[in-house]
């Protein structure tokens, strides 16, 4: 067999993985097992503002059976694995810092089982929340979940995601039916069936959603489905204030209006907006929202949405149903991330993730914007207000340590506030390695010793994912 | 210090418990510490089939603190510790099957916190599901989740109950957003905070939902809430066969119609209801449904079912939408379990709890039927069908071991045949002393192989509810 690794990467393979391994990793898999710098590099990097850290290795799997025969040959020599899917990680979950496998998924990508008369689909972890709902076109039946990456179906599971349409349908947590993971012993395991309830032995599913691959690889998922609603309506409405939009917010979700979307975009963020698209929105606090239902039932939420929103001083409600209509309406909100980063050239997006009870959210953004008023970068503030999730992006100089530290430091203090207001350091980004002592402050001594114990029970080498969501 | 003991549960307790640890109990709790026989009979039965066994001393906790140190007190001692609520589990959880103490928390009801404009609320976990809504009739909330029994909801977390509202409001596994438990080891954890949702670290909260007090004690829950709809209305409707109700039901659940509630009561069951109720429904499969929302969307909801039932042959159908008309209506589902229960005078009714992807619906029921035909005592189909779940209900004389036998005998090959359709054993009734074997089949060896060694790390010392869920 040919080897195909450059000579540069075989200095870092003598450095890194113990030449048995390789080699036998390099027999199973053949050009599927890469040490190549470039193949290194892109997967020593995620979203998040960590500097990269290249994996030893990578390797390209296709199967459930050979991820298992990867973590069993990992386990034998005490290297640390990292599962991969596209890369969209916020949070540094993908970073090998402390060396060994990066095991990519991304080519189990095969849509394995549509039950449509279930509403659940099976797929393997690679499978992107896009490539899945084109595949499901012609079933009449959607995917909800949106984290506006395209991200692969592993990673969602793994990181607990969730975005714009949680407030309805909810996020990984209530989605995922049933998971098959290869556990750090390398043996596979299907977590549930496929019925849409049990209470049949610990709930292993939800032990794997959100483990963020510290308990071993996602290989395939099965979650719900949900019929394609019969209508759809969008709308847009600015305020005077924050705290006049944030009311508003409040006040449809205890009336209970099942709305599919509700998002918050921050003044700044709609200037950022008007340069990039080239738009005259006006540069006020703005909510976007979707409604889905049958056609009363939309007209209805929607006509509530609004006398909530005139009560709360909302004006210029703007709404329309025609698909065209709706992409226009939402085509603002969906470029935010891109027009931020378009304030500044060359900058990187820090952002946090917080997620309090819907009656403080009020208090919560207001009291994040004032956290943010002094900072020597831009700032803005998006949200899945809907959920009392939210986002403060700042956007940092990466080069410059000074402005990463303050990015850190205003974070820490934006969670403190969430924390203190019964709400969580991470709505939906995960822990990773970015906030592990934020989860430390949140969940305290003797839950993080839970935490702990479950992983030394189930990888007892720690070979899987080292150094994400807690020290060990 | 009196003794309050008689003479007979002192002599049980000396062949129990070790004499300190009574001495510690007693001395810490006084007359809630207990050894009485009828006390300890009391908790050492539940509404399962199996013959009673008592625990060695029965413990009445006030507090979180006082659970935290009866359960080091225990762990001291490696005695076995039961969680007790109100006694209503079916699958012998409570059991006492190696001696020990029963926790009984129904003193611990106290509803804590209702965050009506968050739309949660934090109770002790002994507070029942009644209880809970009548202290929240003020509020214009409710919580939905109905077993049927007025459980404690901190039963009904450990179980992961559901009942008749889950096919739209989910069980208890979507409805706890956390909770606080005493470890074993006596340390008191907050599973996570009252944020909608969360990415941070690993799901605490849905680990110890449906463990069965095999981890620790849950004393506190927080659940969600919502607000009462603004219009409700039921419908009952027979149809000539089995098959054409659950395909009626399979239409309506693939529609996405957002029923409330969706019963099926087989012929015979409505046989035993006419008998106990002195009613004159006609003697035939029927569903019995339930909406909830905006005077227009039940309007909706309830014209669409109405057609889907008519398409699959139903007929007479009723319906209501007057709170006491609905109750009327409701009256012969809630009235099943006892009317069936008089059809043979001093039985025990043992039920099945499978639950398949609705798909399957039709055929596990009339597979369950065609099991149950030969079967020497009275049965019956119930059904939470809108999820796909379903009791088969055997009228058993618990005397003879013969009919015991051949009850459990149909029982696993109901469970083998929902087993066969990706189904699983325990819908909503959890795994107890009943489902053991069951789980062994569903899960098979390396999925328990995981549930083990979490049990192991949270409770070396197996005094949490030994026996339950699994063999260790």
């Amino acid at each position: 067999m040919n080897d195909p690794r450059p000579a540069d990467a075989t200095r870092a393979l003598r450095a890194g993985l113990p030449p048995a391994l390789a080699q036998a990793l390099r027999g199973r898999l053949g050009e599927r097992f890469s040490t190549t710098a470039a193949v290194r590099d892109h997967h020593g990097r995620d979203e998040s503002p960590f500097p990269p850290a290249p994996p030893d290795a990578v390797v390209f799997a296709e199967s459930t059976a050979e991820v298992a025969e990867v973590v069993a040959l990992c386990r034998a020599h005490r290297v640390p694995l990292i599962p991969f899917g596209v890369g969209s990680s916020l949070e540094g979950h993908l970073l090998a810092v402390r060396g060994g496998v990066s095991l990519d998924v991304s080519r189990m990508n095969r849509v394995l089982a549509v039950n449509a008369e279930d509403l659940t689909v099976t797929v393997q972890a690679g499978v992107t929340r896009k490539q899945l709902n084109d595949e499901l076109k012609s079933t009449g039946l959607f995917f909800p979940i949106d984290p506006g990456a395209d991200a692969s179906l592993g990673g969602m599971a793994s990181t607990r995601a969730s975005g714009t349409n949680a407030v309805r349908y909810g996020t990984m947590r209530e989605n995922v039916l049933a998971l098959t993971v290869v556990t750090p012993d390398g043996k596979v395991v299907r977590t549930a069936r496929r019925a849409k309830k049990s209470a049949a032995g610990y709930d292993l599913t939800r032990l794997y959603v959100g483990s963020e691959g510290t308990l071993g690889v996602i290989t395939e998922v099965t979650v719900r489905l949900y019929p394609l609603p019969e209508a759809m309506s969008a709308a847009v409405v600015n305020f005077p204030s924050l705290a006049q939009a944030i009311d508003a917010v409040i006040r449809i979700v205890q009336l209970g209006v099942p709305v599919a979307r509700c998002e918050y975009v921050c003044e700044h963020t709609i200037r950022a907006i008007n340069a990039y698209s080239h738009t005259t929105l006006r540069e006020a606090p703005t909510l976007f929202f979707e409604f889905h239902g049958s056609e009363a039932s939309v007209k209805e939420q929607a006509e509530l949405a609004q006398e909530v929103a005139r009560e709360n001083g909302g004006q210029d409600f703007d709404w329309a149903a025609r698909p065209e209509d709706r992409t226009r309406l939402w085509n603002a909100r969906h470029n935010a991330y891109f027009a931020s980063l378009q304030v500044r050239p060359g900058c990187r997006a820090v952002s946090t993730d917080t997620c309090v009870p819907i009656s403080r959210l009020s208090d919560s953004i207001t009291g994040a914007r004032r956290i943010l008023d002094g900072a020597p970068f831009p700032t803005m503030v998006v949200g899945h207000v809907g959920d009392g999730n939210f986002h403060a992006v700042m956007l940092i100089d990466p080069a410059d340590p000074a402005e990463v530290a303050e990015a850190e430091r205003l974070n820490g203090a934006i969670v403190r506030l969430a924390l203190s207001m019964d709400g969580t350091c991470s709505g939906e980004h995960g822990v990773g390695l970015h906030k592990v002592d934020f989860l430390e402050e949140e969940a305290g001594d003797d839950a993080l010793e839970l935490m702990r114990r479950i992983k030394r029970a189930l990888d007892p080498d720690g070979i899987m994912n080292p150094g994400k969501i807690f020290r060990m």
